[in-house]
């Protein structure tokens, strides 16, 4: 197994195969000696090179947790230079643009399958890493007209056997669905955390710090995300300030019954998201 | 001790009186005879009456826990019919309106002290109360010209014996600061909970989790509390709103510099925050 880019998404995913014995061996790829080093004082690898060709000799599977805009890039020139039989798949928040880069390049388009494990968190770094970051946690595998049905089943298989619920989407319905639940709460996040005058914070409490708390990750990360995933992003965005827009009318205007409505609806949604929880945890087991 | 309004704030200052032996006797004031049984039940109170003067038959303290939009008419009920020494105080989320209705009330004025204690849940009821909630926790108190000094005084080691630290502000700046760092979290989280499509919160994680968890509050309270800092509020939410659409435009133009800006600041806030919370709770302990 190897693992290109071993943060706190490589990482972990590198401490629960390593854990659950899965992989005879785990190589990291990275450009940083001293980051690999680090991976491999952790436990997330058995060895780390900061040669693609090196780390990919006699990998039956490679995943590629690089920030999403580096995703293209790296699994086409993993086709070129890794074995024939190798799966490749990936960790990326976004899926649209990489498997359309992909499925350009006939050798890449043969070996790979989209992936993205829902798990993480505001922190980055495979000092960060957990090897129980994916259990019980849903991963979207992507499949197109396109996608090799063999490399399917192994991803399928892959991504189960680290504790991850498989969910099959389209790459464009991952990514607008992504744009509601995980792009759009970043942005809402990091512009409540930066309009909030910093000589009022002794006065947050429990709403200001849950409300901003992913605005506490990686800027660069998530600038990659953000433009990669552009149009969806845009397109909820604006859902998201016509809401705000119509909740702001009806405070204009003392309007009582709208904002109860508003709160109401909000209230109701979100208490769909709480039967989800404790019931399953995607709608892929109870439809 | 007299408590009016027995819910989630009024019990649980009612558990942490008892517990910490700081009254001879609590009483609880409120509409339904059930709930007070429930919270004589739960040991928020000692007893309960739905007679607001018979509640206050030689009380020492009154602390009003109902919801805003019916604090001023029971605080000043509250002076008329209760003994001449009382301390009159409250636990509203807002504060400017408040005060500035009971100091137009000579017998209300000479005997209140506004105060918030900076708690709670998304969850309401006596059956969410908690001994702990103020433990450590910020209490705005607030002061004007008009606010009586022996009752001040009163207040702030009334407040404090419940383990809350006091912060001291005019009713004005109180309300500026709690729109940003409470209400428009609040409103945040209910655009957010209703604008994301309930059929993808599948692939829900911690950002839309944590994102919209106020969304589930009371939409009763919330509703008086918006309307009662109506001004401050739309004020707040127009910052909110000029940011997430020079966010938009940023995105629009793929200005990957503006992007990354924007989360850059965004992260700088949200630090400030982190190290409150692990250095000191409020910056009138730490200037």
């Amino acid at each position: 197994m190897t693992i290109i880019g071993v943060g706190l998404i490589g990482g972990s995913l590198g401490l629960a195969l390593r854990k659950r014995g899965l992989a005879g061996r785990v190589v990291g790829v990275g450009r940083d000696p001293e980051r690999l080093e680090e991976a491999r004082r952790l436990g997330a690898i058995d060895e780390g090179t900061t040669e693609l060709a090196d780390g990919l000799a006699g990998a039956s599977v490679a995943v590629v947790c690089t920030p999403v805009n580096r995703l293209p890039e790296i699994v086409i020139e993993a086709a070129k230079v890794g074995p024939n039989e190798i799966l490749l798949t990936d960790a990326g928040s976004t899926k649209r643009a990489l498997v359309e880069r992909v499925e350009a390049d006939p050798g890449a388009c043969s070996r790979f399958v989209g992936a993205h494990p829902i798990a993480g968190s505001e922190r980055s770094g495979v000092a960060n890493a957990r090897d129980d970051l994916f259990e019980g946690q849903t991963c979207v595998l992507t499949r197109t007209s396109r996608t090799p049905p063999e490399r399917f089943r192994r991803a399928e298989a892959f991504w189960s056997s680290v504790g991850s619920r498989i969910m099959v989407m389209s790459p464009s319905e991952h990514d607008l669905a992504l744009a509601m639940t995980s792009h759009l709460p970043h942005v809402a996040a990091s512009a409540l955390a930066s309009v909030v005058d910093p000589a009022v914070l002794g006065l947050a409490a429990g709403g200001y710090r849950d409300g901003t708390r992913v605005a506490g990750a990686d800027p660069d990360l998530w600038t990659a995300i953000y433009l990669d995933n552009r149009r969806p992003l845009m397109e909820t965005l604006d859902r998201y300030l016509d809401r705000l827009a119509s909740f702001r009318d009806a405070l204009r205007d003392a309007d009582a019954e709208r904002i109860q409505q508003f709160s109401r609806e909000a209230r109701e949604n979100r208490a769909v998201f709480d039967r989800l929880q404790t019931e399953c945890r995607s709608p892929i087991f109870c439809p």
